[in-house]
Formats: C-alpha cells, structure tokens, sequence
C-alpha cells in the first residue's frame, strides 16, 4: 500500500514544477562532480533541485518593474487597516519566510487559526494554504489582507490607499499599461505574486547532490536520506519542494494527539469530500529548520518530535534515536540560500491616503 | 526676544556635529556649481548638511560587523516578548524611520503615549525620545525592548534570547572581542547604536544648496527657506537636524489646542525643573514630509496645517497662504536620500531560545 503511493507520488513528484501554472525554470547543473552513486540515482528519482531562476507564470508574466512592485506591496503595511501589518509580518525573509508564533497574530492581537507557512519556495506549491483553498499566490495574497484576525481591510480600501499616492498609481500603470484602470485588487496581488516567486531558495546542500555532487552530503546526511527514502517519508515530502504537491489525511495510520490536531478538519472544509476529512497539504520540507514551530497547530517546536509524531502517524513505524537524527541532519542540508533583498522605501502617505484604523 | 534665542540657537546650531559624543564626519562639497548668495550665506550660517558618511562614536567605535550585528538587531522581533516587535516596527526604514500611527502600537495592542520619531538622523539629535531622556542612540534603544506598551520584554530575557542562538553568540564574540561575557543588554545596545547612526540621508536638493549649489532649489522653495528664517522657525529648527539641538516650550507663544497637547508635560517628568513644563526637544524636519502623523501626540496629518500650528504657538505671526506653501515647498526639499539596506537573514531559533509571550 505504501509502495503503491509512493510509486504515484513519484510520478507526480517528478511533474511538479508543471502545477499551478508555473512553468519550468532552467536548473543548475553542478559540473564540479561527476560522481555516481545508487544513492543519487534513488533522490534524483524522488526529488528535483530549487532551480536557480525564479519561474514565470503563463497568466502573470514577469518583469523587473512588476516584482519591484511586488515587493512593495509585500512589505506595505498600510495594505492592513492598521497599518501595522503587512504580508511580510508571518512571512518574515528573515525567519524562514515564516514566523516564530505557534499561530499568527493579527489585527487586534488576535490570533489566527493556523500556523504561518513560509513563502520561501511556496511558488512550487500545488496550492496555497495549508487547505490548499487557493490555486496559487495571487489569490492566495488577497485573503490575508481582507482576514478580520490578520490584516482586516476591504479591497476597496486597500485600492483607495493606493490610489491615494501618486508613486503607486505610476509604478501599476507602467506594469499594467493595457489597463485602463491599473491600480486594482487583483493586479495588487498579481504583483506580489511576481515578487514571492523571486523567493526561492537553491544551492542547499542536498541540491547540490541532486546536481551531481556526491560529497556535498556527508555521511549522516546520506543516511538520512536514505532512510527517509527507505520509510517512506518520501511519499508526501518528495519532488522540488520535498512535499507542497498533493493532500494527505493527518495521519494515514493513526491520528496524533488532539491537541497538536487542535480540532481543524482541514481540507474539508474546502472540499467537503469524506476522504479530504483531517486532510492538509503536505507542507514542503525545504528549510524546515528554520520555521519552528510545526504542523498546522504550531503546538510542536522540535523537529526531532516532529519527526517522531510523523512517524508514528503517518507511517506507523517507529523509527530509532539514530534514524531520527539523521534524518533531521539531511533536513538541515535542505536549507537553502535565501535572497538578497533590500527592504523598500515606500512613498509618503498623502492627505487623501485612509487613516490607520486600530478598532 | 526672538532675535536673541535665534542668536544663541544659530550658535548651537554651529556646533551641533559636537553633541553626544558623536564626532564630526566629512561633509561633501558640491564643486559643480560655485555660485554664492545672500541667501545661501544665511542658509549656511544657520544650518549645516547632513554629512556623506555615517558619524562615529568616542565611547563606542562602529566597525562593519557591528554594524551589521546592530541591523540584525534593529530589525529582530525575537527581542520583544511576543517576537512580533522589533526597533523595526516603530521605525520602518520604508516609512521614513517612523509609523504612520498617531501614537505607535505595542504589545497587545496598546497605544503608547508618544509619536514615533524617526530613527533617520535619529544620531545627530542632542538626546533621543521627546522628552530628551536618553542621552545617546544605545540608551535610547534599551527602552522600548522593556517598555511594558511597547515590546514588554525584559534585559534577561533578551539576553536568553540571544545566547539562546550559537551565530548570535558567535557575531557578539567578534564585535566585542575583550569582553569575557559578550552578549550583553549593553552590548546589544552599542551594536544598535552603530547601525542606527549609519541611517542618515544626505544629498537633498536643500543639502545641495547647503553645499554650494544654487540651482537645487526652485524659487519656491528658495521663497521656503527665506521665509523659515525670516520669521524665527530657524530657531528651534536649524543645524544639520534642521532640528533635535534643544528644547523648547509648545508654545511659547499660545499653548495649542487641548487634543494636540494630549495633556503631556513633556521634558517636566525628566527634569522637574519648572521652566520645562510642556516643553519638548524640537523634532527634527529633515524628511518630515514623509512622517505624518506630527507632533508628540500625533494629532495633525497636514504638514501644512502643522506648519500654521507652530506659526501661531511658538512665533505668534500668522503665516499667508503663500508663506506656508513656500515653508512646505522648502521642508519637501529636505528628503535626503535613504541608504540602502539589505533585509537581515536572522540565526533560527533553537530548543533553548524562550517561547512567545502573546500576554
């Protein structure tokens, strides 16, 4: 039975970068190494390499300008009525494009009901949302902003902000110059798509093996692959993104404790589907060690745990102190390297811009 | 009366590169035009331009590492106890140093009594807060980590924190090689200091002027700046702060209207001497256009209206239309131009780093 999802989830692991629109960006090959091994073969089977270029979008195509803008938006606090939050606030560059909170904290304090995913690589993703309720980033980007217990604003307030500095009116009529009405909602968020595709994180150390060097791992680091291979962990967390390409019961063999399950039915609130009951994204892998704490609940902060509780849950098999860490070794080679980006100056607030509102 | 505190303040304003104990950094002279006139003569009497090159401390040398060790800092939300509040979220680079609140929001979502001041330049200011009651940028920035409104943390905990993260602890060894415990509540402060002295932003069309071009302001606001020191603003708003050199009472003319004052005694509470009743340390106006709200309570949007406000409370001269367009004109060419900073990539969080505190 295992095997028989693992043999699927191959097959949809080696087609991910074609979900969602994304068309495949150029890898790197590393030339430095020509070595082989059975173990290379097995991952490259499983999984792909970050790409080095962040991928284009069939129905949102890229440009220099349009990402500018993106990034903007991305860290614009004024796009929440307080003007204290902005997507960058649970999304943090600098925390695993994650936040440290076990759910994230909004408007008024409030806390949301899940665990903020991280935006780093979330383009590889089948769907956004840890339900997968949003195809891909741009419509992902608009639900935040109108959440009552994250950035609490409308669309119609967020266009008038806007609209209400001329910088900005300029800057979306050079990236959507066909419009005769460019500052909207939806080309906000199709902005700020743009810009988290360039968030993307290649050159970890388990690339570069998935390049062709054999020695970029060392010897714990292989054997955590392996038995991560070997156990099955692979099944849900393989191709580029080490998971983020298809829904899974939490868990397959037997349900984790009620408070890490924290009462969320998941995917089938989306769906209604029986089967999608207790159903969650698989989330990706990639950077892991950074974006304490796990699962949709936030309730466990050590990866160790995590690993064990995923074990036990989803592949019934309790796996040893030394399979554990080495597994937790090799998740830490996954860690990539994150982008340069230089924080925005964004333009002065003028006196038609909306006030900030804190009730 | 007023001729007399504008020939003291000039003076002041002469020497204000020597407060704090922040040394005099080269200025950079403008050698593509050599044209002199009245009005640049007095310009240069009563202010001086924002230097090129970041200031340096007696009693606390900046090196590239503690700078860098002091943007991680500024921008970590790690040190305030929810790891949602860092220097950052008051003082958004993107912002003009500053929020767009009328009174900024902390922990829990509390207002706090005072208008952000802007970090930018924050380093030529006499002393820092309204009030002037830190002497220096690094006592400054031990306040806010432990203000209960603010980011409610404590200096042990803080200090957890950052011990808690091997990298941490590695880039405090560095910086301050000699100390046998580095990482310090003072220590984090004298990296904060260094990297906040590095926001300063030169080369405004005004600091153009300042430098010996004639042609960078237009002659409004040439009409602006004449004006400003006509009637006395130069006053309290001279030197390279344009600004931030000395206290003075609001007003000292007619006290503004109840709501502007938010019933504040100002530098009183720090003194308790009586002639400071209501007094405050005159904000600097450099980038002012891009820091509304104004004032300490954050009452008054316009920069226009702010400007006929001080008009009537400090100088008791009612200002024409066309004097307070030209003050505005004059004030806008003030924005310098904001360094570039690359968003930090933080240590991650470790088993032993202390958990959020949302309450």
């Amino acid at each position: 039975m295992q095997k028989k999802i693992l043999s699927v989830l191959i097959a949809l692991g080696l087609n991910c970068c074609l979900v969602s629109g994304v068309m495949a960006a150029e890898t790197k090959t590393d030339k430095t190494s020509a070595i082989k091994s059975p173990l290379m073969d097995e991952a490259k089977k499983n999984f792909k390499p970050i790409p080095a270029k962040a991928p284009d979008f069939k129905n949102n195509p890229t440009s220099k300008d349009k990402v500018e803008l993106g990034k903007l938006l991305f860290f614009e606090p004024r796009l929440s009525s307080s003007q204290l939050i902005s997507c960058h606030t649970c999304h943090n560059i600098g925390l695993g494009g994650s936040d440290t909170q076990e759910t994230s904290t909004g408007h008024k304090w409030q806390s949301g009901p899940r665990n903020s995913p991280t935006v780093y690589n979330s383009v590889f993703n089948i769907a956004q949302f840890w339900d997968g309720r949003a195809p891909d980033l741009k419509e992902q980007a608009k639900g935040p902003v109108q959440a009552s217990v994250e950035m609490n604003n409308t669309p119609e307030m967020a266009v008038a902000t806007l609209k209400s500095m001329p910088e900005y009116v300029e800057m979306f009529k050079k990236v959507f110059p066909k419009d005769a009405d460019p500052v909207t909602f939806d080309n906000m968020a199709m902005a700020i798509e743009t810009f988290e595709a360039t968030l993307i994180t290649p050159d970890s150390k388990f690339d570069k093996f998935l390049n062709g060097n054999d020695k970029s791992l060392n010897d714990q680091e292989k054997a955590g692959l392996k038995t991560f291979m070997d156990k099955g962990c692979v099944t849900c967390h393989g191709g580029v993104n080490m998971g983020g390409d298809a829904y899974h019961p939490f868990g397959v063999v037997a349900k984790p404790n009620a408070e890490i399950m924290a009462g969320d039915i998941g995917r089938f609130k989306v769906t209604q589907a029986k089967g999608d009951e207790f159903s969650f994204k698989a989330p990706t892998l990639r950077n892991i060690t950074l974006t304490a704490p796990y699962f949709h609940s936030g309730k466990v902060w050590s990866l160790k745990e995590s690993v064990e509780i995923m074990s036990d849950a989803q592949l019934g098999a309790t796996l040893n102190e030394k399979e554990v860490s080495d597994i937790v070794a090799f998740l830490n080679a996954a860690t990539g390297k994150m982008p340069k980006i230089e924080h925005p100056i964004f333009p002065a607030s003028t006196d038609k811009t909306p006030k900030p509102k804190l009730d």
